[in-house]
This record gives C-alpha cells, structure tokens and sequence, in this order.
C-alpha cells in the first residue's frame, strides 16, 4: 500500500475529455490497496476567463483593494476542475470526493494573489482516504485565519501538492507535467541529453535558479523541508521519470556533475570609470535594490591603478533591464562615472552538481569545452555546487552542447 | 439608520455592466448610517454552463452519485458573482466585502442541491457590516455540519435572502426582481389590475399556491416565520413596490378580497364509474402520492345511487399528466372502473383574501362575475382564505378579468 498524491495542472483537465482521461490514467495505475490524493489546477483557460470578468469591473483588476476579491473570484476556478474530476471518478466506478483548499486545513497568511502556506491540517482528507474515496483536492488555494480564500501565487499549485504530502507523510509526490523528467540539459537545444533517474532536492533548486524550468523552486524547497520525494513525470505517458529526493538511491546515477542549465534572458550593464573609493558598490546596488531589482552576477576590475578608477559590471534579468537603466544612469550622474554600457546579447550556462565540491577540475573542465567551441568568457561566478558563464548570446547553443558532450561523452 | 438586505437575481447581474449598475443603484438609495447586506444569484447563464460542463462528465449529472459534487461546482457561480459586485462597489469608492454561503453561517441539512436551511449564524456579516462595508452574499447556497457546500433547491436563492434578514434582525428584506411588486391580478392579462402596497404573508402565500407566480411559497413561509417584512419591487425602476408583512398597516388597503390568481396549468382526470365502496379513494390516491404526484381539487359525485355506482375526478399539475395516467390506467382495472376521462383544456381561476372569512357574499359574488362571462364551472374547491373554480382553459382570460372588475370596478 502506498499513499501517494498526484498533482495535474492546467492543461492536463482543459476540457472534460481530458479530465475523463487523467481519471482514467490514475486509475490504471493505481493498485488496489493504494489510497490517492490527486491536486489539480484550474482547466486551461478559466482563470484567464475569470480575469477577463474582473477587468469587465476595473481594468486593473489586480490593485490592492481588489486582491481579496481576486482570490474569492479566481479559487472557483479549481472548484470546478476538482468537481468535474471527482465525478469522472465516479463514473468510472470508483468513489472519490473534492475538498477544497480550505477544506483540507490549508492555512495560509493574508497576502492575497501571492499566499504563503503557514499550515496544514488535513484531517478530513485522512477521513475520506479512510472511506475509500479517491480524494481530490483544489491546488493553488488555502484559506487564512478569517476563512477567507487565498491563492498561492507563481508555483503555487506544485507547492500545495508537496506541502500536502509532507502534511500526510505521503510516501510520494507526483507532479505530472509536459516534459517526463529532468534532463542533463534541455532537451530541445541539446540532442543526446539524458533524463535522470534522481537528482538531490539541493541540486535541482540549484538547476531552477540557474534557469531550468522543470519545477518552480518554491515547490522543491517544500519538499526538502517535508523529506518528500517529488516525481516529475509526463502527463501524455506512463514512463518513470525523475525523482528529486535527500540523496541518490541508485549507484549508476553518479556523474562529475548533474546537468547543463543556462538563461538566455540575462542582460549585462557596466559602470565605467568609477573613482573606487569606500560605498561607490553599496549606492550602486542599494539603488537597485531600492526599485526590487535582483542583481546575479557582480564583477569589479581595476582599470587604472594609479588613478584609483575601477569598472562595475553586473548582470540582471533582462525583463528589469529598462528600469534599471533608468536607475543607473542616475547613480551614475551621481558618482560621476565615465559611462554607462548595455548588453543585451548575453546569456549564462552553468554546470550544476554536488560532485563538484573540493574538485577544481571541474570547472576548468567546463572552460576547456567553452575554449572548443570559440566562446569567449565574459564573466565567471560559482557557487558550492555550481559553476556559472556569461557568454554571448548567439553563442548559447553551442556552448552548451560543447559543455555537455564533455562530462557526459559516451 | 436601517439594515436591509437586499437581493438581486440572475438577470440582474448577467453581465459586469448589470453588476456595476447594480452597485451604482443601491449606493444611490443607500442612507449615510445604512448598513446593507446585498444577497446575489450567479450570474445570468452561469449555472446553465456549468451544467453543460458536468455532462461533458456524464450525460445525466444529476444522479444521485454526483449531487454533493453539483453543489461543489454549481455554489462557484454566486462565488463569481458576489466577487465582481463586491469589487464594483469598490470601485465606486465604497468599501465591501464578499462572503459565501458558508462564511455567512447559513447551516443546512446534506441534502445536496435541495437542501433545506437549518440554522444560521451571521457573526462574520455582523463583524463586517461594523467595519462599514457592505456585505455581498452569495444566495442559494450554504454548507453542511461537515463544511461541504449545499445548494437551496428551487426558491432558493429568495428563501436565503430572507432567512439571513431573520437572523440579522434586519429592518425589511427586499426582493429585486423583473416586475415591480404583487399585483391584484396578472397585469399581463387584467389590464387594470392594481399593484398592492401590503399583502399578508397568508395571503401570499395563498396567492402563490394559486398560480400567482411573483415569489416563490418558500421565502414567504421563512418571512412570515422570521417576521421579516418583504419588499418585492423592480430592479429596473426605483418606485416602492409590495410589502409582504404580518398585517396591514395601512387604512386604504381594505377590499373584500386581495387579489384574484390564476393557473393554466392544470389537468383534469376523472374515473367513472367506480364502485361506491370502502377504500377505493385510498386505492386511486395512495397511487398517485406514492408516484410523487400531488393532487390539487377532488370532487366525487354520485351517478347511480341504486348500483351505489360513483365518479372520482380531480385535478393535477399538467406536467405530472403523462405519469399519472399511466398510474391511473392501471389502479382503473385493478377497481374495475368504467373508463378513466383526460381533459387538459382545463384552468382554476381563485380569489384570495383573509377579510372572506365568514363573508358568504364573497363567494357568490365571484360566480356571477364567472355566470355573467359565460363560463362554466366545473369543480368548486375552497380554504379559509381562497376560494376556486376550475373552468375551461380557453375561457380563462375572461374569467380572470370579470372576477376582477366585479371585485375592484371603481
């Protein structure tokens, strides 16, 4: 017997065919003494139709008086996929019951549109799974103190699913998606990348900061801090897939390093001719951070020593590039820098992986492959577990494909 | 200061214009120190869709199986609803919140989408209404003793408005809706029919029980159980329209009766012949009731005294027709009856009003208003306050008005 709770999104309950098929698949799967927690989202576009109506009220529906309004509107959305699942259950000859956020102790803050889960209670999902019901519950959604509905938010929907399995000391989490795993690389730019069997929760955050966009971090965080073992797999096939878990299992799952991630939407901006005198860096990036701008990469290099004047170079995410340009030109005019200088056509690949730790061959292993392919390096940066480039953008491509034949060549 | 609950239906918020322009009609009747409550029903097709949606499930989704699951998916369209008005009044610069049937404490039985009120406690709406908002609440709908959402059945969303008037204490109930109060006849059909300004909760409720189709008998029972006043008026003009109360508060408001009713939807059966014995009336209407099928008027006459032979006729919503003559047909062979008689061009047209009692005139008066159209008159049934005539149903619209000028000529 095995407590596992499955989580489909969106897409996989678009329409009622498909929530007939999902039904049908858990069902197929499931052995008879298995009890199932299955968390969905809302169908395909409800929730897009559902912010259409708001806007029909104010076209900014998404002000902050309105938010708690937003999430009483937008948390029907899963009500209806999770009623319409539970009936295809039904129809199919197996008993199950729909519970929604709040009713299976979901508790979150009061911060509406963006909830974070403080705690759960699920007390009625036990009873139910003790009734033999397949039970169904509503993602993206919990309830606060007041019993007011409260959305969770960019990732929300995987991380109710985990944070419901730890709640339930569930044996598994599966997170059924699009892709069925998690690759060494993307599969779409790089040919022979392989799915992994495992990855370690450390690992796969790692991945996700870097840009793999598998699994939201909020969800693997949740994980690690459950001990819950996340399967990622494919909606549209039964295939295993890969496993984010404490520590790997299997011996044949050890390589120098993990996987290949990299970021296309990265942009550059460089503050030359600075005078390098003490707080030039704390008012540079405190006003940045003072417009929530997130800065990643940071480098300051000496142009001329003897007159004391240094260059500040830095990366952002491309889609906070025009405001902080704004932001620094002003700084700039402030601390009477020489220029301002924009790059767009950057990118960042990086190797992930815990194996790296203490073994310096690993990076230089990766520059080597870099070298091969004619990209020059722009920018280095490292972590425990991670290497990072920046390199140009339309060299993307190849230098990830150059980087992953190296430490995974046959 | 006052504290109303209003309630507007369907029509009236179909679309987010209907919404904001309802929004804007109450704030503009709405006295500084008033505290309203607004109870909503789900947008204009709302529910029709996401029936439409559940059969994408299944063909019939109204079986037994599925009906907690239909309230879990049906109580999302007062949640749409309430959302979008609560958000309109705040766009128009006034604060309000919306709740749920569960949040505002309305505890029903487990009968799901028939469920019956049992209880209510209000303190959220009270503790709202103190922070000067104003409360939106989704009609038709509550929760049971486990938390799951139940539907009101037919009436409901009226029987909901009202029975939170009750436990609010509030000052009047109103009832938004497509015509502008209780007439003394269907001003469709008696050109001159005149609206009331009081009628007695009995007298509604005689009046709806006739065919008299402005509310629903439910909402009036909970009024006259709560002692609430109703105030049935238009959504589309601002006039005062009826009040439905204990009793008359005004001198004008006396007449011999209230109002005459009608109801084309009636059939007539008759078993002829039937053996004048025992048992043979439980025989015929133990059938029917155990078919769910009501009877209304029952008349047995006499035809040979000698042979003790007698004829059974009586009268039953069209709709149940076809069923009951099945039933009919076969209690007819089992009794040994001479032949069973089907009319459908039949009609009861009744006069309503508490001041009849002991008033023989009354009655009288009424069938020279129906002998002076030229009508005949086929069964004769009374009550305290009522008194009917069934007739054909062609001749209805004649009789309707005669009885009216007779009992209202100036």
């Amino acid at each position: 017997m095995a407590l596992v709770v499955k989580k489909f999104g969106g897409s996989s309950v678009a329409t009622t065919e498909k929530i007939l098929a999902v039904a049908q698949r858990i069902l197929s799967e499931k052995k008879p003494d298995d009890k199932i927690v299955v968390v969905v989202s809302a169908m395909g576009d409800t929730t897009d139709n559902l912010i259409t109506l708001a806007e029909g009220i104010d076209k900014e529906p998404y002000k902050a008086s309105y938010l708690r309004e937003m999430d009483m509107l937008l948390t029907t959305g899963e009500q209806i996929s999770i009623s319409l699942l539970a009936m295809a259950f039904q129809k199919l000859g197996q008993p199950a019951i729909s519970l929604t956020g709040s009713m299976v102790g979901m508790k979150t803050d009061s911060v509406h549109t963006k909830g974070r889960i403080l705690d759960i209670n699920p007390a009625r999902v036990f009873e139910e799974l003790e009734k033999g019901n397949i039970v169904v519950v509503a993602g993206f959604q919990g309830a606060d103190k007041l019993g007011d509905p409260v959305t969770l938010g960019r990732g929300g929907s995987d991380a109710s699913a985990v944070a419901l399995a730890g709640a339930l000391k569930a044996d598994e989490c599966e997170i059924f998606t699009d892709v069925d795993g998690v690759y060494s690389a993307d599969p779409r730019i790089v040919k022979n990348a392989h799915k992994m069997k495992e990855i370690t929760y450390r690992e796969m955050l790692e991945m996700a900061r870097l840009g793999a966009g598998v699994m939201q971090p909020r969800s693997v965080e949740m994980g690690h801090y459950f001990h819950i073992p996340i399967h990622v797999r494919s909606t549209f096939n039964d295939k295993i897939g890969t496993v984010i878990r404490e520590a790997y299992t299997l011996e044949d799952n050890y390589f120098e390093i993990r996987g290949v991630a990299h970021d296309p939407k990265v942009a550059k901006i460089a503050v030359l001719g600075v005078s390098n005198t003490p707080g030039i860096a704390y008012k540079i990036f405190s006003a940045l951070a003072d417009a929530n701008i997130s800065v990643d990469m940071i480098v300051q290099s000496i142009r001329n020593l003897e007159k004391n004047i240094t260059d500040m170079v830095f990366t952002i995410d491309e889609s906070d590039l025009a405001q902080a340009k704004k932001v620094i030109d002003k700084v700039a005019e402030e601390i009477d820098a020489a220029s301002v200088l924009v790059e767009e056509d950057v990118a960042k690949v990086s190797i992930v992986g815990a194996g790296m730790v203490g073994n310096p061959g690993v990076a230089s292993k990766m520059f080597g492959a870099l070298s091969k392919a004619g990209v020059n390096i722009d920018i280095i940066s490292t972590s425990e577990i991670s290497v990072s480039c920046l390199i140009k953008g339309s060299q993307l491509v190849e230098a990830v494909n150059s980087i992953h034949d190296e430490f995974f060549k046959e």
